[in-house]
């Protein structure tokens, strides 16, 4: 995995000086050295080929010689997309990595997505500074707004030159990663020396060859309280079924950590893993099957799940690009309903949706600490001449990602893996409805 | 305000011994005393009547002589109506009082409200010990289940007779208290020495005579994090508007609470102050300059507000009699979109409706505390052979409500008190819309 | 309980246009009304005075004629004393109510406590306006900076002059409250017409004639983690012994409704009740016999608890003026350690302290209103020229309390009222210890 | 690395059957693979081997054949040592998944650590059932209780042969591992077949081999409150200065991310890093410039920092084992006291230890997740019959660590890795004091 550079990296860090003659060399990343994709004997064995081969990825880190002139440089900084727990302590990270580690003396904030670039919205562009940002990560949000859907990159692109930017970060999701792509590639065709980087956003986790997306802790731990504000709700009341709609379009790693959190859920349905409804092996006998057991029951469906019982192929598609999925929650609500009294059962239904309550809250302090991370590696990427490339955390260990491969597949919850037979265990449901 | 008792309290409370001969005294609430209804010069001197003539309240507390004796007594407990923080606060604190300071030897817990009563239902009763509370208030929720509606009074009494109870403790709304006197009308029709004593329960703090019901604090609270939420989203995008609907079916105090503890509302909607959503002085146009001047807006609505531009008097009711009410939440949404469509403004609208997570969690410190103080008075008031009364905090004073008092009508929020005052100042909004 | 004015109030206030001319009435106070100071029926009746010759107090709220001319006024804030959630929200409601509702157009903060009046400490004054006191409510401490101890008058009152300030806003405790009668004393002797008012601060909840003094459940609730950390600590070891020191120096509020809040305490000791450790009905005694019954046992100390056993009548005082305490809490540690070892019981004691920690945090949801309507409050008293007063809340109107009966006596827990009776009820712990 | 088995594993997993024909083997771990230790291109490169020659651990998870007959196991749990966010996770995961997953039928808690083993203590034993552990996960501590110090293998492998014992969980940390292989040498001599498997326990994350340990997430996020806490008190005096003591007896990582999810920290002093107080280039002097430059400073200080300063090398040692730690906090608190009393600064220190705050609260869901998951693992394994290993996760794989290895060495932050850089970045404190 091969990750662009504008141009060899001739400068030196203005780090060296500051750790000291006698240990500096440990504190960079070795320019050569690679984490490995497959990191088995049976996946390293089964390549057959010399070990300096083996397929991997560039660690992150600070090096010793950079490509840009920190003292000339100029940044921006752009939000893209949904919100997700985090989007401050990223763009905080950024600008004191840049200022403090590198005395980078501008960064500028785009307001409200690619919007930001475009004069037609008219937003004006923000100063950013160690001190204006030093407390914005204790709020939930992006401070510097965001908005759905790509603009044109040819206008992005005079707009970073007008106002001489060298470095371009783009927090956003896969489709914001798709422009900044577009935006790197009008960028080559005018031989600018602008290097975009991104740290990709995504509340579901669903980024491939990355550990976890910043803030799904955070979420899927407030995700958890629902389902205990679903289960006591379901307790309190005979027969009572508590249905809670998580994040999750494509992915269920949200439905499943936060059902992991809390021994309360009697199903999970998640994107990965069809399931039918109807039969005696369905999930409506099997949640009925449960109330009549105990007294009551819990589900937790991610918003993908299920699609293919609700969806219409032509549902079209939002701002950004994704596929406009149809609202499984009220669905399942009223199928339980129907055949809770089909059944016979005089049932009570509470159904919770905290999406927005989830995206909008300030990351918890692991995440703070990734965040923080994380945008510490962008900049010690951005500065060494990397472009086109995102960063992440594979395998614990920070590593640059070529925007192609971040955007290649989704991260899905693997239904032969050991995260979904956790699940299974713990919530007793059968490996397959239906 | 005189409450009915079952008879003279003739037995020597068993806490007498306990608390030593010399300060005993102290301990005693005093029979004849009263807590003052109006409290100001100006409410006294009106009356123009002796002192000992104006109108007061019992206050709470225990009694130097009791009623039934703890060694044959056998209490009930039940919980009626929606969930609200604290109701395993009281339950604990019910039973707890009952077993350590007056000795009584066995508490029943009745199963899911009312119907816990009625053999049709088949929900046996639970024996209540100081054990098997003791860790239940961690928990939202209530342990005993709960319903809704009323239930035959004689079918209930006659199942208090063959348990042989002599306290019935109902924790519930003005719904489930109405139905608490039915019963104690069968009790005095039967010539039965049954004590029934209620815990007025109501998230929207809707009960005359009482400072704050239990649970609202722990409600406001985390009603108040939604409206952060909304702040949040909203000031994320551009011309963003964030819509809260709140608890308060006949009330505004829990969206007047969360809009003062957040200082991000731009309007607070609620039942008791009429608006008008058209016209330049209407809701609409108010939202959208403030949009305009600030980039972006947040509406906080109570549930019960503006029934008039959304309801339908022929909604009928629900089980516990409640009128339906129409939904105000989804209403104003689209009623905002069409605003904004309409003068042109591309906007974003987050709705956020948290009702099911806030009445599940279990009670802060605070109401923890003020739940096993009122469940302690409520003990002391059976034990004196009180009935047919609640107990309630008026002023600071843990005092004694007769039912009918009790029910007689809404507890609302003054259009032209320091509270709603208070409101129009934080928010900034006019004294009437349109 | 008369409160100083400065002089008649002449000046229509600017919210009377606002809030139209037909129900403006209800929104102000009356000028002659009074909240009674004893509203029982005996204490009314053993008076034998005309209704309105019972002593009451002066309501808060705005008034239809103001004494300061907005357009020309200006109001300094300070901070004295240790930190107490709820301080930055004081400040904010202070400036916003100024702001919006009077248009009082210059506000400054003072630094460090009365420190910031005095040249000698070189701490410059800050210009305070609602943006930017917008977001310091989600802060915990105080954004101006506090100090201990009092300063020159005479100097106070030079600086004032020199700010042209003409209402002095003092958010202290008692002896914070004391300089503030000095500056009124200097004050009136030079005729200058400044008003000073207070808003009292204490997280020992020690203000006589007040409900509750803000931050007060903020602090104890986080005070009742310390008791469940306690807890914990206790069972998870054979015979464990769990001791929390809280705050209370002469009041032990906080320890009373922290173990209120948590069924866990075995022991509350606090300074209104004496207590012997030694002997068979002492302290010890009775912790060894929990712990012989039950594996573990609690006990909870209000700082200034016992002071009798540990105390030195020479041990003077700190800035502030308050006597310097001996700590209680190892004092008790190490008895405790020595009793279970003179008894042959191993034991292990598990001592928190967590003082800073509860100071120091951002006010809870309740403390937040509370504090905004407080400091809207003190807003409408100064503006209509009410002098050395405080506000309050007492017997939940909020109402002018004279500084000289605030600083009269301290708030204590009554040792034969309900709330040291629930205590009692809920730790099992003798009425006397010894 | 190679883990003992107690034999070959004949017997078919209960499993099988439940997944189904089709999809099984998926589930299941393959025998043969292991996880590279080293999983970089240069470390692979390095060794010059064969690839299945390359140094791994084998993967956890569920075996198609296991060693133990499910109907005739009987399996035991103990917890040892101190407490830590997620033991009764880690409790109710090991009694889940025995029971649910291999239908054991009978699984018994020991009670407070090793001591539980011996007769002379008295503890009774616990039966454990998914009922029993149902809610103990909203509970910080351990329900099994726990204790420090060894006890006699023999007599602990006399009870395990007592009990029937074939399957013992230890939940501990290194001192109770080398407890542990103890007994399992005292099994191996008596030729039982009794497999011994760990769960390691450390809040200061020092456990080689493994990511993070459990509860570390939960401890860290606690931490950082304090950090709050005291830079709040910093801010609020004029040269205040704030001081936490953080646990970490070998190793700073508590220390290091507490201080990262904050961005207050001046200075962050852990075990690892040397350091001088005294000199232009010390702590002290550090300090001290911070708070002429901005008013306030805050100092972090894990545990086990800076012995060499204040240590005694014939401190001696506690129960467990571990080297009795002179109190860095009391020690540094003074000489700041000093440094700036010298200074001529009138400075006041708030000094904040959380100890045992931290270490008795629920898991965060993170954890709760993680201990689950772990809980499942070590059942999988001990089910298979492995022996005197533990289970862990390494580079996001959960695998199998024997014991020895475990216990071989600390887990240290690497002061030229990216955690201590990022650390350095945020503090902006020198590579070197001193």
């Amino acid at each position: 995995m091969r990750v662009r550079t504008l141009g060899p990296a001739r400068i030196t860090s203005p780090m060296e000086p500051l750790l000291g003659a006698r240990r500096t060399s440990e504190h960079y990343a070795h320019e050569n050295d690679r984490v490995l994709l497959d990191d088995t004997v049976a996946g390293v064995a089964a390549r057959g080929v010399a070990a300096d081969q083996l397929p991997g990825m560039e660690p992150c880190g600070p090096r010793r010689k950079i490509f840009f002139d920190p003292s000339k440089t100029r940044a921006a900084i752009v939000t893209c997309g949904g919100l997700c727990p985090g989007l401050n302590d990223v763009i905080a990270g950024l600008v004191r990595s840049l200022t403090h580690h590198y005395r980078v003396r501008r960064v500028v904030g785009i307001r409200n997505g690619y919007q930001g670039f475009c004069a037609s919205y008219g937003h004006d562009v923000v100063e950013l500074t160690p001190q204006s940002v030093r407390d914005i990560a204790t709020d939930g949000g992006t401070v510097l707004g965001t908005s759905r859907g790509p603009q044109d990159p040819e206008e992005i692109v005079d707009c970073l030159e007008r106002l001489h930017v060298n470095i371009l970060f783009v927090v956003g999701g896969d489709g914001s990663m798709r422009g900044a792509m577009e935006v790197a590639r009008v960028i080559a065709e005018r031989n600018l020396l602008i290097s975009v980087v991104g740290v990709p956003k995504t509340i579901d986790n669903d980024i491939p060859y990355i550990d976890q997306s910043f803030g799904f802790q955070t979420a899927f731990g407030l995700a958890s309280d629902s389902i205990r504000a679903a289960q006591v709700e379901a307790k309190s009341t005979a027969n009572g079924v508590g249905l809670v709609k998580l994040m999750g379009r494509h992915s269920g790693f949200i439905a499943s950590y936060a059902a992991l959190a809390r021994s309360g859920a009697d199903v999970v349905l998640i994107p990965e893993v069809p399931f039918a409804l109807d039969g005696e092996n369905g999930v409506l006998a099997h949640l009925r099957r449960r109330v009549e057991e105990r007294g009551h029951a819990v589900a937790v469906v991610a918003e993908g799940a299920g699609q293919d019982l609700v969806g219409d192929p032509h549902a079209g598609h939002d701002a950004s690009g994704n596929t406009r999925l149809q609202d499984i929650g009220p669905y399942l609500r009223r199928r339980i309903a129907d055949h809770f009294a089909g059944a016979g059962i005089d049932t009570s239904i509470r159904y919770i949706d905290p999406s927005y309550a989830i995206r909008s809250v300030p990351a918890n302090p692991y995440d703070s600490v990734y965040c923080v991370r994380l945008s510490q590696a962008a900049v010690h990427a951005a500065m060494s001449g990397r472009t086109e490339m995102v960063v992440g955390r594979y395998r614990r260990r920070f590593v640059h990602i070529p925007m192609k491969t971040a955007v290649s597949r989704r991260n899905q919850v693997d239904p032969h893996g050991d995260l979904w037979l956790a699940v299974l265990e713990a919530t007793g449901q059968p490996v397959r409805f239906g």
